[in-house]
């Protein structure tokens, strides 16, 4: 048996960033990884301008009443400001060369005579955002591999970039096995289930950012296995499949990837999860997570999502671990296999806690569809009320 | 000027929850929202199963070694176990009539003789799942109002169902206001700056499972926007806007809101944000956000979304705020506004810490694209390191 680390690190090991890029417009890309430093050709603001609607002048020229010489809308350009005079501003729009203060409007007052009237004397720069304040000609604003968010599309677009480069999305095809699989609305005959790993795989796959390719259920046949993976192969950067990789000898899987290409099988020391199988067909990387689907969600969520993230081009972090006190007892742990029992934050008196769902050993996705996340224990590790566990969220959800 | 949490029940008060419904299938609603309960229909396992690959037997007939009397394969049907023999049975297979326990293959052995020899004794009910073990007949298994995750999928499609009920999704039309707004790509006259509210606010909104109408950007004339408003306000169920609901006079959104509809115009006492315009033009509601990027990024996140998940039929949930351990200083707090600190949660060797941006005031969304979260200050809380803050994560990225 692999430990969880062994078995993440073999994997992150044989993970080949993709490197193919294409330059897309702003509204394609949100999600997409980011695949070259992005640098402000530009400064943010690009000229001095004002932060509040009022009135521009020179703070040497202050008077108490001063005439009123331009009017300034953001988006107009000003021209140079008369001396002994005050330009009309409004937020955002240019300080006019020689002011060096804005009043706010609430401070002051437009006479009948046409002149303002201030209630108090300005400092040097008031009110002003100076150019460059903001984002420097030059300065990096969003590193390579990020994955990019809404705020970092709009910083973009602040800056004027209408496209930025990005990976291309990793190509992932899904594939289901199992002569007992029956696709949901259709009838259950003796020794059927339901096919439930094609409704969960692929939406957590999507919103991990890959691009899938669905290929539905085939049925334990040697053959059709191994041609429906040669094509899976040559279309996609990495099959997965569901199930077919036990010791059983109903499964066609193993001895079709082995005829195809490479494989190792690895049984891992986590719960729910166990088996796992890793290979190469072609160019493309196959997984083949355990059956159950519990563990297959398990197992996605925890190995082999930082495969995937490192396979799509994102830089390798150390999943961002909290730690919450436990709401219940877990007096029987596995000796040799780290668990990951499907928990709920939940507020209470004492603060944040972690709620266990209580029949942990389903095979039923009810217990991942109530969690929203996986306490972490290690062999071996009982717990008590009260206990500080390591809380992995749920996330891809 | 109204209190975060008057803005927030005020606007709460007034969000209609969308109940349009449609039926759809499995493949199409992830994060949509569950219009109605459900409620299994069968029982998961739908039959007593093996949940190893071995050989069933009666306990009462346990021998040293037995005759295999058949081999039953996942997806097959069983005949009733013959006196005194073992059944060849595979992982999630039915368990056959009068078998009562199964014991697995690592602890058999088929001898020359076609007959299997146990290393152990079997206890009754040993490695059997019970029909309706996972799920029952008739449980409920998700509730009304909740937005569909992958393991919810994968757990509707485990008891058969193909289709689920799901709410509209709620239609939002955008639009952005201001001549001195240009697309990024274009050139950058005096005075003008690029729209960047349309690049965050659109992928923002689809994240919260919003549908989002573009509109683009208006020129600020009356007409043009009154015109634009109407047609938004038929084909939407909310109107945004960013900008032009300031006291600036060049801002026609607000006139335009007022001649088509009604308009409520709010000072919120939080930072940034402060202006927030709501209204109802026909049978849509109207927001309009600050049009400073930060105001109006931080405006969504912590004021309008819980007015647009209440609008799209969600549970109305009290946002799951976290504290953590200042690792900044700020001595110079806001005395009439709570702040929301751009911040980051990084780990330092005392644990998670909250790290701030440095640059605060500025009105580019560098802070919000390096920021994970807020830290959420009340009027006049100044912070030293090490003080616990209110943690709001900023999920919508």
């Amino acid at each position: 048996m692999l430990s969880y680390q062994q078995a993440r690190d073999w994997l992150l090991e044989r993970a080949r960033p993709l490197s193919a890029r294409q330059i897309l417009l702003l509204a394609q890309i949100h999600g997409r990884v980011l695949a070259e430093p992005v640098r402000a050709a530009l400064d943010v603001p690009p000229h001095d301008n004002s932060s509040m609607d009022g009135y521009a002048l020179r703070c040497a020229d202050f008077a108490a009443a001063m005439p009123v010489s331009q009017r300034i809308a953001a988006g107009a350009a000003s021209q140079p400001l008369q001396p002994g005079s005050a330009a009309r501003i409004f937020t955002g729009a240019p300080i006019p060369p020689g002011a060096d203060a804005v009043i706010m409007q609430e401070q002051a007052q437009l006479d009948a005579d046409g002149k303002v009237s201030f209630a108090a004397a300005p400092r040097p720069g008031q009110n002003i955002r100076l150019r460059g304040e903001d984002i420097a000609n030059g300065q990096e604003i969003l590193p390579a591999g990020r994955r990019l968010t809404a705020a970092d599309l709009g910083l973009a677009a602040s800056i004027g970039l209408a496209a930025l480069p990005v990976l291309q999305p990793l190509r992932v095809a899904v594939f289901f096995t199992g002569d007992e699989l029956v696709e949901p609305g259709q009838p259950l005959a003796a020794g059927q289930i339901y096919n439930s790993n094609r409704y969960w795989l692929l939406p957590a796959l999507r919103q991990l950012g890959c691009e899938t390719i669905d290929l539905g259920a085939v049925r334990d046949d040697l053959d059709a296995t191994r041609r429906l993976l040669r094509d899976a192969a040559a279309a996609a950067d990495v099959v997965i499949t569901c199930g077919g990789v036990s010791v059983g000898e109903e499964d066609h899987v193993k001895a079709a990837v082995e005829a195809e290409g490479e494989l190792t099988l690895w049984t891992v020391a986590i719960k729910p999860g166990k088996p796992l199988a890793c290979g190469r067909i072609g160019d493309a990387d196959f997984i083949g997570l355990p059956g159950n689907p519990v563990s297959g969600f398990v197992t996605l969520q925890t190995l082999v999502r930082p495969f995937l993230q490192k396979r799509m081009g994102l830089p390798l972090a150390e999943q961002a671990i909290q730690r919450y006190p436990a709401a219940f007892a877990w007096p029987k742990p596995d000796a040799r296999r780290s668990e990951f029992l499907r928990v709920r934050r939940t507020l209470t008196d004492e603060g944040w806690q972690l709620e266990l769902y209580p029949q942990q050993s389903s095979g039923a996705l009810t217990s991942c569809a109530w969690a929203d996340g996986l306490a972490w224990l290690e062999p071996g590790q009982t717990v008590a009320p009260g206990d500080s566990l390591r809380y992995w969220a749920l996330d891809l959800a």
